[in-house]
């Protein structure tokens, strides 16, 4: 049993070092990876080698550590989201090329949109967003769209949590929000202005299984200077219908719901 | 230096249980699993709960386990690929726009042709690769010009090698393969036909630094009733160029650079 319980900690250390790092903390050094782990630098140091003989993980030329382009490679053998990218990315591709904007295609993760893809271009406005970005879902239009088509029960415990303030526009009054999310489900689709960041606004509508349960979501976000975003709706509710529909051809796949649900957060 | 070593060997053999998987499998029992890391039943039954429990491996509802959705995530965070992908991906886009025909960007790692982005669509003819797949260079078209444009040294080690056969049209004898890269170099883009699957053909350019050596390889696959591959270059050519000024002005990343090599195999 000593064996048992050293060889859990030691893996489950190691993997926490791969997790210490995120989006805004792409490259750590040694130090900050051992006080994010909150584990002895005589410890991190060893594992740190470890992951860096494996090629887990790389070292910069200014002695940082970053995640090794070898967990990128086994990272896209995940079923998950190489099937859902591969249901939906053609279809993402002629809204791309109709309109020349942001396309996103976004699952609810925990209390996250979590972007399973993204298709922009040069003449895209240019946002934070990217593949395997995680954002809040009430300021973002596939976040506001998975929220609203949500369960009754999952709306309220979102709205009961503290709603972050993005922007000056971020809808943080829990009562709002539920009359914004009451409003995207009657009209059938969701609207942003400004609400993530200034400048863009978003337009995204549901990706939905035959018994009327939310999926994904499919959404544009373009210049704030653009109007009538209504526009995109039936193109965008279009392509959701046809990526709907492979979807439902491949429900039997022994794969895991097309909804994750994180643990309650620690 | 007793848990020095178990330490070690425990993390390894974790990593190993990640690395079993590939494009070939991308779901294993845990029976294939401990045989391919050649690992007692028991260590790898207990190391698979724990990168389960992690999240690094999800388990099917058939019992077999795969790479999980949480190492996507964490693995889309390795600078190396991201950045050349935030790079090259919109030109690719251009690119793709106006071909509507299948955009790969590759490098060289090691002896492959590594696959850091791939743009395609509904009327691209279906080909195998896809984002972080590794193809032989000989077959290849994005393979074919990282090889023809590389040392004179790497050349002859790739040449002195077994080379594998995907088609009756691949190219397996090394001297034919060696006048093929000096046509390539001379005329600047690589063509193959029907070389590694029957039915497409593909055109690629270099991705060249300012000091003329190759960074990267930028290519489009058709199907191979298409005639005239060369009308691509003018296209490509302009799109590489493009992509070659963009890596430059990050020349002075801390990164490792944009070839990689990996020590030579086991």
């Amino acid at each position: 049993m000593g064996t048992r319980g050293s060889g859990r900690s030691v893996t489950s250390r190691a993997l926490d070092l791969l997790g210490a790092f995120d989006v805004g903390h792409p490259t750590l050094t040694l130090t900050e990876l051992a006080a994010r782990c909150a584990m002895p630098l005589a410890t991190a140091h060893r594992l740190v080698g470890e992951l860096e003989a494996w090629r887990a993980l790389e070292r910069t030329a200014d002695n940082r550590y970053q995640i090794g382009t070898r967990l990128w490679e086994i990272g896209l053998l995940s079923p998950f989201p190489r099937r859902l990218r591969e249901i939906a990315m053609p279809f993402m591709q002629d809204l791309y090329e109709r309109s020349k904007e942001n396309i996103h295609f976004a699952v609810r993760d925990g209390h996250d949109a979590f972007y399973i893809a993204k298709i922009t271009g040069h003449r895209a406005v240019p946002i934070i967003s990217r593949d395997g970005s995680r954002l809040p879902m009430h300021p973002t239009g596939v976040g506001k769209v998975l929220l609203a088509f949500a369960s009754a029960e999952f709306i309220e415990t979102y709205c009961a949590r503290p709603l972050g303030r993005c922007t000056r526009h971020t809808i943080v009054e829990a009562g709002r929000l539920r009359r914004e999310l009451a409003i995207t489900r009657e009209r059938g689709y969701a609207l942003t202005v400004e609400e993530m960041t200034l400048g863009s606004c978003s337009v995204a509508v549901p990706v939905l299984d035959t018994d009327g349960s939310v999926k994904a979501a499919l959404g544009v976000v373009v210049h704030s200077v653009r109007r009538n975003l209504a526009r995109y709706v039936p193109d965008l509710r279009s392509e959701a219908a046809k990526i709907a529909e492979v979807m439902s051809e491949h429900r039997g796949d022994p794969y895991p719901g097309f909804v994750h649900d994180l643990p309650e957060e620690a």
